[in-house]
């Protein structure tokens, strides 16, 4: 699980831009898409038309219509299609730039007529472990959400689903709610990233314990890091929320203002799991320096109770081997028989030491 | 003690559920009863009555009544009962969701005609030695009070005993005081947590100088992510009784904030002995890393007696060894003794330096 | 200097008393009197009445009269006594709870007629060099101030000395003057604990330097904590000045608030001494650990010397004790003398290179 | 890359002035420049006049003219020019000061008639690998911005080029716009910097894993350093932004507010990546001590292995080099032999254990 | 530079105070002057007096005088004279008890009739290296300022010299200007400290790169708590000063408070130094104790490189030194030559590791 670093780089980005007059249209990121993809579902609580077009122009009409308005695009490397956009729902300029300039963090920006909010939308990538980043942009106007994302893929379905199906309240509320249901699958699908990163914790924990290696300690610090970069989306969420709930405008009823109270719970939540987890990596790298220090100790008594026994052994064999010519016990019969009962009696005494020792 | 880690995995547990509408009624939780036990208590400064029924519908008409009426429910998994009592008390569906999906944080919400609050009721498995977390949550409403739990069995005994036998002020009060009443008994039962955690922390200290093991470093780490958890479930309390506090609603009289004032104050003594525990806990830590370098230290010092006392010595030995043909000393009619004596004074030399320099 | 657990063990002592109604009457807390002892001084600028009474009673007509009245109860654990004084002055039960219940955290509440406020008082017994804790309770009426205390012996002496001699300003002054008075006393005695405490502090960091044992890190971690316990005394004590300066009550004068401002820069000094105090605590951890690395780094120093100077001479003892038939040094006149030569140059490089490494 | 330590001294600059009047015109700061280098830009929608004059009164008349006046001061040395400047536009004695003296923290002063501005320029020397500070000032009025800098060349040219081409909406606005564009130009240049810090940090972690030096740890610390001054040109910008976006004043208009919430952003990015660069060098910190730990580790290893092993041997070896009379083993025919064995399976022994041990 | 500590006990120096009613006046502090030294200046725009008096009762008739009256006493040990000006001057008797009282922290205090202010005059004595605190007190009344100081010898001689000279604007404002004045005299002081703190911080950081010692830890230390001491007189002026340009009173005019503006700015700058320094501090520990770890590894690794070199020649050597009967190589011609070989052999194969892994 590496977050893509690529993306998250977001000095690299903006100075390729810096100098630029502020609203300049230009996409900061990888083109992640062939095509733009642009689809809008419009509903109210009977009717619903959905559609892909290939024509931004298309969506134009529905700005007036008194239903509910959600156009989503998926693509930002045609920078004309934003820009028709922008200029007929009166969005602007910043907002554009910030929509192309993918790397902003998570906010709530209140321009009066719309609101306009950025998130982080996060994938586990199974096949590289790595969180994928993709930032996802809102604007809630009266009747109307438009949603800008990198690529296709996301975690609206199972709002579409709710639309298409009138499951729950989402066809009796308005643009606001829908708003709402989009930060909200945003905020529930972190759980789902939380799981994982709390099953690969869990994973190095065992690992740290049975087998620790000098790996462990960059693997650890990659944990570190990666934890450091899910803050960075998550911490922000909860200011975001906040001030969608506090600000004065109309656009968001006081009903949805219940079920914001209700993401903003979600978050907390998000925000404490990941403080948890943070937690315990610190208290890994303790693990891991303590554990260094206990298997140099054990290396240690090895090689004390080797030298310990056998230097004293040699000592005595050594004097034996000298060539003084008076060594009376050299002429003994049970000489040689006496010193291999001191050699044992010496390396006894020496492992009873080390047993009251609890060295071995 | 460890925390039941399949009750406290908020990712894992709100993953199950991410994607549905918000309000839907799924009980994301174990399920820890075969049936849902439903209780009420009926009362006011005169009569009470007390009874346990097995159709949720019973306890409708004590809504309207301008008795004190407390109903309990425990065993959350027949969602149908929560969904029913939901209707007729007119409770959100946020509301229910947060009842059934049982990780929440403490917390308060103002739904105007009601109070929504969410404990964490703890209790010691004296068997496995684990910290149980068991979900509450309050309903209270004008004249009314609904406990939700997960299972049968909890500290609210006393207060049931006090309205019983009419002790202390609960009978001539209202659904406010019956309120605070359970928030009290919950944060009460706490501080036996906190002294059966005491206890645990100074056995682990004394073990900690008399035996520091490897092991004892995981203990000191498991202690260690018990009082993260414990935080978890107290911290957030200290918010929810000022909010109490602070709401201008009439569903808290003014003789029942002096009350919870009291309740407050227990709280911030709870999170001031968790804040110790904790303190203790990571103190607890460099000792055992000191302790671990002063063995290091006291293996090395071992070593390095045994091996500067012999090592000259068995050089003394090796000279003598040597094959040279001219060694007068070989000759020596005491060669062999003088050599006993150097190699004496020599190990007596250094025993002196040892203790000059206080290893011995 | 150790703080007496038996006292300081609120979770213990809370648990007790678990599950009774709030404002039920129990002494939770060492009996440490025989007999209650009941005082009262009474007096204005012209007159003083002072007198030990048997009998709470006594003291009940001098709520009413105009003089300022201090009555001052020893010993708490007769129950009746304090219950008694709590109907006749009208406190409230959570009130009384809280005076036998001694293991408050400081606090200031405010009852509208009456202001309640508990303090920690200090002494050091200079025996088993601990610091003793005792709660001190004050409630502060109209023209009335009373006190609560576990144990004969305090630090209001002084004052009393003041009232009785008409030292200073407090004989001209009403029953607020008498309250800043007393606190003003206990905040005094917090110098000599810090003064005692510092000269410990000095004492081992000078041991710390000339002899740092194993048991010097128990030292200072004990250090450690009684710095937690000193700060828990004195930090709430800043709310609680506060809180009194900024209450609109008429208890307080204008006058005494600008006395009380005085006792807020005291509690400010002596927090900033604990602080200093930890901070010096947490410098003497790291120089205990960086003179065990120390003495580590020299004991390997005396093995590493004695090895490298006589390894390899053992090695060229060993070469001429090898019993090769063709070994013409062996059968030189001055090999012997060479040997010798030899042993002594390899040594004087060793010690060469020592010196120039610092090691010698 | 290290900051110019000449520069950054603010106790030493400061100390030279110390006693001097306030409001005193020193220039304390190197001497950048020969001369003095004044140039104007004076703009409408349609018109645009650019001018370098040598002579600062030739500046005075566009004070006074409705276009919109950009004049740039290069060098400070030439106290006089400051000074009439001052005069003429009736700019505070402090403020003139604080341009001066160049080691300011980034502030904002609302002067009422007129803002002062102090942003810290960064550039990055290749040369020499350092970041180099640059102080700039500015007085934003009515329709005029003044700026000064200690040197020529700056971050400004894309300002410039956007107004003589009139691109953006630049010479449609007005100075505030200009000041805004100037503050952006400056937050923008920050990226590239932390864009060159970020290959720095990355680099040094490669080094790190691959080849860790004891310089290593030199170079580690620097880069620390380099945070802390990042920090202290990046911190105070955050709050000068925020006082231009909350001050009542006229002199910004509502439109200008908006572009002064994205820089608002991106100087949070940039404080967020300078905290992720911060939380990197710390994670290095630990990454290196515990890899001298784990080279320790691997010497001692070697150490013992070797020593275990042939400890033991030579053991053996002395045993039969001992010269007793009456030892059977040496005139064993193949007693030779099996010593060789002897020495063998003791030597495999060892090597096995050390195998299970996972040493090899 | 050592914090002379006789001074800054606050802890002793306040329980020799214990216990007297507040407001008694008692020097509490060492005499650091024969006499008292009392001098006064007097200046309005157009005239100055200026005069040592021995008598205060001199400078009374000055309080009523519209122009600018400055008395300075230097000397707080003739109580009485403090008391007189109190009681002249209408000071609250805490006042004059904290001017006695040589250990407040700083500190602004509003008497709505004038305001009282306390500074830390920090000098460093260059002798025994030691920065020496003075406490000074300022009061300032609606035309007068009284400064009163424990020793002669100041850093007000510029703001002296600029009165004489009428230098700036002094002559032309009022007291506030004046005290004003001296405020920031005190605080452009501390630049001069930080100077001289900066070098010594240098100079250790060098001595630490070229020849760290176990003295360097003690002098880290004491660096360390240097650091904490003047944070301790730097912080709280941040807050004093502040509280000086908030308060509504009609003793600051506007104009001055712009110049307070300007002074907090020197602080902040102040606190970011120390800051600084005291990460500088922090970061020399950590150096300290990675250059332990790596002598460790030095020393272990000669003694590693010595030891597995010698012992396996020295088991060689052992071989060939029994006295098997049988052993074919002692009768080889060149036997003993190929013992050297093989020596050589294994020491070249040991040196060839050691050099591959990087230890030689």
């Amino acid at each position: 699980m590496k977050v893509n670093t690529k993306k998250t780089k977001p000095a690299q980005k903006h100075s390729k831009k810096a100098g630029l007059p502020p609203g300049t249209l230009v996409h900061v990121g990888d083109k992640k898409l062939e095509t733009v993809r642009i689809t809008y579902i419009d509903y109210d609580e009977q009717n619903i038309k959905e559609k892909q077009v290939s024509n931004i122009e298309e969506c134009f009409p529905l700005k007036t219509t008194p239903t509910v308005t959600w156009i989503n695009i998926d693509g930002l490397h045609e920078v004309e299609v934003i820009e028709k956009l922008g200029t007929q729902f009166e969005l602007h300029p910043l907002i554009l730039e910030d929509i192309l300039h993918t790397s902003q963090r998570p906010k709530f920006e209140d321009y009066e007529k719309y609101f306009f909010i950025v998130l982080n939308m996060l994938s586990y990538n199974d096949e590289n472990q790595t969180v994928e980043k993709e930032q996802v942009s809102l604007v809630l106007g009266e009747n109307f959400v438009i949603s800008f994302q990198e690529r296709t893929g996301d975690v609206f379905d199972t709002v579409r689903d709710r639309i298409r199906n009138s499951k729950g309240r989402i066809r009796k509320m308005g643009a606001d709610y829908l708003c709402y249901s989009l930060i909200d699958a945003v905020v529930d699908s972190y759980f789902t990233i939380l799981e994982k990163t709390g099953e690969k914790i869990e994973f190095m924990e065992e690992k740290l314990v049975s087998d620790p290696t000098e790996k462990t300690l960059q693997q650890i610090h990659k944990l570190k890091s990666e934890m450091v970069s899910l803050r960075k989306s998550v911490w922000p969420l909860r200011e975001l929320i906040n001030g969608l709930q506090r600000s004065e405008s109309s656009l968001i009823s006081e009903t949805t203002d219940i079920y914001l109270r209700d993401t903003y719970d979600h978050t907390i939540q998000v925000i404490d799991t990941v403080e948890s987890f943070r937690d315990m990596v610190s208290g890994m790298l303790d693990i891991y320096l303590s554990s260094i220090s206990n298997r140099m100790n054990s290396v240690m008594k090895v090689l004390t109770i080797i030298a310990t026994i056998f230097i004293p052994l040699t000592f005595v064999a050594g004097i034996y081997g000298m060539n003084f010519e008076y060594m009376p016990e050299l002429k003994w019969r049970w000489g040689y028989g006496i010193a291999w009962l001191a050699f044992m009696v010496i390396a006894a005494i020496m492992l009873i030491y080390f047993r009251r020792k609890k060295w071995l």
